[in-house]
């Protein structure tokens, strides 16, 4: 597909990542100036570096309710209305913003600069998984923290996750305090609290539920795909010292639960049809119940960047694909609800951590500096093995069409030193 | 404190749960008669045999804010109002149910019978996480699963926890049906897909969250305590196998999200203000930000009953106390808290299973049948390792005063059969 023109001009450029044929969903508001009243939260769509609000929108143009959708300030409402809503929707949005429009004179108003807004979240998290489904991730965590890159004995069979907490996830641009937990050195008799030394970041994609399930049915992995409302870029920060203590036996805990945090735009399904991928060759059969006849995973190039304080330009560290994970989104729903769990608008599911099968490829430090072995050097001289305070972590990704892109906004976070503790 | 009089007859009787001493709150409705529409959902507290309507007494007698708080059939808006407001609300009530109250006139017709109604979610769950607090349970889990009793070596440091899912939470009385999922015998090759074989409950307390903690700031474990509305019984049903073969690296998943049940009534921390007894001794110091100065358990007896479908009554199974566990749910929710992450209103905090040293004082079957290598006998003569199909489980708990006693109502599920996966 090529790029669908639009009479928003900036739209229209090759490396926009919002042009016609992407269209997505944020919340954004303003914090007022001398010349401008504060306003918001306003539902809105990306269009080149304009924003079209659809708040405002609403009442005229896209009445599904008798009370209105877009009100709040969160997409759950819209989510919850299902596929059928989410495609006129798409549609009426589409030929509103098509060149040569004739809506163009009457929703022109309805546009304002990206550069004059904050973003906010773009929903309502509900609940948030994070999975393991990256293979080269996982024999690399192996090979670090057990010294072999052998997987564990279920993960060719089981999509494995965990629930993570749904509190802990904010919207890119939120700076993060490093936290403190508790901690034990191999050698050291006993655990100490304080800042974590080993602060992380974990390159992921996030799947929103944009329909329930029922407690007590399961879905197939194809009802699952069909659920899927869109995708955000996640960093699912990590303590990989509060996490190597407390993850025995019950999993990580607040080695994850001090951030995460998502890119400001939802793309989606329908914006990322065209980059659709199979899964890769299963190297053991999946159980029955694990089929489907959809190509679940998605063409999306992606990039880690990290640039310290006072630094003028950000050093990429990683370059990789979506299409590098083992599992898809569709089958981790599927697996999430195979004991009858209930799933709803706005959960949130991390894909694990995306790494590639070459070192420019991890999608962690914890790889990238082989749990801190190999120090990393970036452009401005500095090496790293972790995060030290100051620093930026971005996240990018974008889906490349012919002669345009599917772009997510950027993923970004600033770590700001620890708090002190009460 | 000995028993306080109200004059609803019912109040006053030595056996009933829910004296003038008590006071938990609930939601309850009707689902209507040949002789009587349908009503509710509305919030109740629970006098002897009896629910007063909350929800119809609000414009009256409790206006906090301009819009209603009990209007929409759950209690987080009342706690979200916090520590002071939930203070005078229960001083009110007790002044109103006492014996020789001047508004009894008034009141008397906002009573319903406990009989009539069906009762509901008392809140919205917000988030679930489950702990494993329980020296004996872990003790037990340690030599049935690795062969010794054996704590992790964590277990004396932290209040181990892990996320589990708020949208399987479920009120007593709804029925749960055995889960499907993937499990794998130990010396089977290949995983395969279906029912639980090894289905077990775990009896805990529930603690529910208030008042909210900020994102990025930390909690002591006073201050912890006193953001504690109250606490329900809560049976976290578990599918062992799933379990086993799932929760290596990242702990337990499906083998834990088909259904946690709890009881209708919140019983609030002021009612059990009595019984407040602290941890036992400490057998390793804590660190410092897990100190506190309050006695963070509650003197509450326990009771675990199982009735066979078709049988007449329920066998006694165990009985314990809360008092048994190590860890305090203030202590939990500190350590939840101390990397940043946020608490909110309606966040449901699990005990973790609870059980003594003695056998009849075992909270999971998996500890009372020692992993099925011990049969036990139901009063009908049957006998069981793990759950069967028409098996319905249930939890009591009772706080027991001079002449009175605070109980919870049954924390009660009915297993149904497995449903046919599609």
């Amino acid at each position: 597909m090529p790029l669908m023109k639009s009479w928003v001009p900036s739209a229209n450029t090759p490396d926009t990542p919002f042009p016609l044929n992407n269209l997505p969903y944020g919340v954004f508001c303003s914090t007022g100036s001398d010349t401008q009243p504060p306003f918001g939260p306003y539902c809105g769509v990306a269009i080149g570096n304009m924003i079209l609000n659809i708040t405002d929108l609403e009442h005229e143009y896209f009445q599904y309710n008798v009370d209105p959708v877009f009100d709040i300030g969160c997409w759950n409402e819209f989510m919850e209305l299902g596929p059928d809503t989410w495609a006129e929707f798409r549609a009426k949005l589409t030929e509103m913003l098509s060149e040569n429009s004739p809506y163009q004179p009457e929703i022109e108003t309805y546009l304002v600069a990206q550069s004059d807004v904050e973003m906010l979240m773009p929903f309502v998290v509900q609940e948030y998984t994070d999975f393991y489904a990256g293979r080269q991730h996982a024999a690399n965590m192996g090979a670090i923290l057990r010294g072999s890159p052998d997987l564990p004995a279920n993960w060719l069979h089981i999509p494995i996750g965990y629930n993570g907490r749904a509190s802990s996830v904010v919207v890119s641009g939120t700076d993060i305090h490093r936290p403190n937990g508790q901690m034990k050195a191999p050698d050291a008799e006993m655990p100490s609290f304080g800042p974590s030394k080993r602060l992380d970041i974990e390159l992921e994609m996030g799947a929103i539920v944009g329909t329930a399930s029922k407690f007590g049915t399961p879905i197939t992995v194809d009802e699952a795909d069909a659920m899927i409302f869109g995708y955000v870029l996640l960093n699912d920060w990590s303590a990989r010292d509060i996490q190597g203590w407390e993850y025995q036996p019950l999993g990580p805990f607040q080695g994850k639960a001090f951030g995460t945090s998502i890119s400001p735009w939802i793309v989606t399904t329908a914006a990322l049809e065209p980059f659709r991928t199979p899964t890769p060759p299963r190297e053991k059969d999946l159980l029955p119940y694990l089929n489907s006849t959809v190509d679940g995973l998605y063409n999306i190039d992606l990039e880690v960047l990290m640039q310290p304080q006072g630094a003028a330009t950000a050093t990429s560290l990683s370059k990789t694909n979506y299409n590098r994970m083992y599992y898809s989104a569709a089958e981790q729903l599927c697996h999430h609800a195979v004991g009858g769990c209930g799933m709803n608008a706005g959960d949130l599911l991390g894909s694990g951590t995306i790494s590639g099968p070459d070192k420019s490829e991890y999608g962690s430090l914890m790889e990238v500096s082989w749990a801190g072995r190999e120090p990393f050097t970036l452009d401005t001289g500095e090496t790293r093995t972790f995060i030290e305070d100051g620093d930026r972590l971005t996240l990018r990704g974008a889906a490349k069409g012919d002669g345009y892109q599917i772009g997510f906004g950027d993923c970004a976070g600033t770590i700001l030193p620890a708090v002190k503790h009460p």
